[in-house]
């Protein structure tokens, strides 16, 4: 059904799939994040792909991460793509190390604290009348629920390959936030039984 | 790697969080939708997470969720954010409590046959053609689906959160909707084994 | 909760579930795509459903099902909807059988090397930037991906649907692709143990 090796692969591919794994595939079981330690299985486990960094994708990665801790699941959420720039510190308005990363920063202002929706956002407006209605009926924030989520021990892991795309350094980002990983080890976290794994 | 419990958490947060999860911790293995009956292992199960109140993700989370009730599949739709706004009655206009909930409905019009495209909308022209080359090709409409699914067994869960924050009421909503549920029942439901999770 | 069986479903709608699930519900269990073979359990599984046709959704996916290859693990990815426009050949521009698919056509422009960005698209600007962070930091483009992806046996599997509803025919596709196929097939590799489904 597909060509196998018709041709072969450039070298530049697989060296970018290479640290794309982040591990060699023999070492791929063994994920990045926890190196020493055997993996066990989870009782359930909530493993969410964060790749949105919209108000109204970021709130139900939230509120789903906040759910499955609090019942006791072990619960990761991988910040990549879009989903990496909400756990930039609130602070920082332009971050990144040449001009098309600072403008894709600008353009996409980071920070837990503003987000836009992805529709109806009219300047601001949008994620306004969500608050006033979230406030309304005793929804957390964003900003809140994301420290409810560090306080229940939710791991929050980004993504290298995002990193370095957008110019991010470490101290750019929240506290709470992990080790980059790659998606190796999301994949062996996915794969486990009892685990749902939610692309938002 | 999480900073756990580096501050107390706001009360309000916890209240807000026990909602979500719509019941304590320690019951939370026994979902609300179903509380007095154990929950069986079932042969093999999809629970789709409705997110979208688009035509082009509403569609296709109808056609596999009609797909695997037709497989004898447990099947199992959680309608949240604007992928609950479909679920209300098509002759509902305007639905909410107050003039943002009104403004949000009346801007997204609600209703199983007033979906518009995530893409290419162009004031209604995609869905009509949409519409056009799925009857030339037989394939069913929204409401034609929405309408099997019902009859083949799927369960439409709507979210209890959202109904709040859209000011909907049971009376707004379709006959074929069963209760609110929160978090938890989709949580329990999507670690289940042979099950498989789709946020769509 | 669900109204079991109020009307009779109308038998067009019978239909096309039924052209939909590809199968007879009581050969579902055998996917079109091996129709002769037993379907073993694989040690590790990642099964994609592509709907979307972005360069920023299509880069997860094919990074994803690149990462799963290279671990040795089985990787279907579901090409559906938008999803499914990448894979005709770069160098056709116009494909469909009548205007209204032809004009679909046209406004997304298909292949692999043509994909625009979610969001700050600006004609084009934004996929170009992308492109050149990229090569500055050695991510690889789509159609690198794609090949690899290839040589290393992920196995892409059109959606039947979607290929008539585009007018879609065989010749148009890249040759990589494998047979068209339904959404049983899908709901049974995805349902199976170790598996990880995402719908991206």
């Amino acid at each position: 059904m597909t060509a196998p090796a018709a041709e072969p692969i450039e070298h530049d591919v697989l060296g970018f799939l290479e640290s794309a794994v982040n591990e060699s595939p023999v070492e791929a079981m063994k994920p990045a994040a926890a190196p020493d330690t055997e993996i066990e299985t989870p009782a359930r486990q909530l493993v969410i792909i964060n790749w949105s960094g919209e108000f109204d994708r970021v709130m139900p990665t939230l509120i789903m991460a906040n759910a499955a801790a609090a019942m006791g699941y072990q619960t990761k959420v991988f910040t990549t793509f879009w989903g990496l720039l909400p756990f930039v510190k609130d602070q920082k308005r332009i971050v990144g190390e040449n001009w098309m990363q600072k403008m894709l920063a600008f353009m996409q202002r980071p920070g837990i604290s503003h987000l836009k929706t992805s529709k109806m956002n009219f300047f601001g407006m949008g994620p306004w009348m969500m608050g006033v209605l979230s406030r309304k009926y005793s929804i957390a924030s964003p900003k809140e629920l994301l420290e409810a989520a560090e306080a229940l021990g939710v791991e929050f892991m980004p993504c290298q390959m995002t990193m370095d795309m957008f110019g991010l350094k470490r101290e750019d980002m929240i506290d709470g936030l992990g080790a980059p990983v790659g998606a190796a080890t999301v994949l062996e976290l996915m794969t486990q039984p009892n685990t749902a794994s939610l692309f938002i």
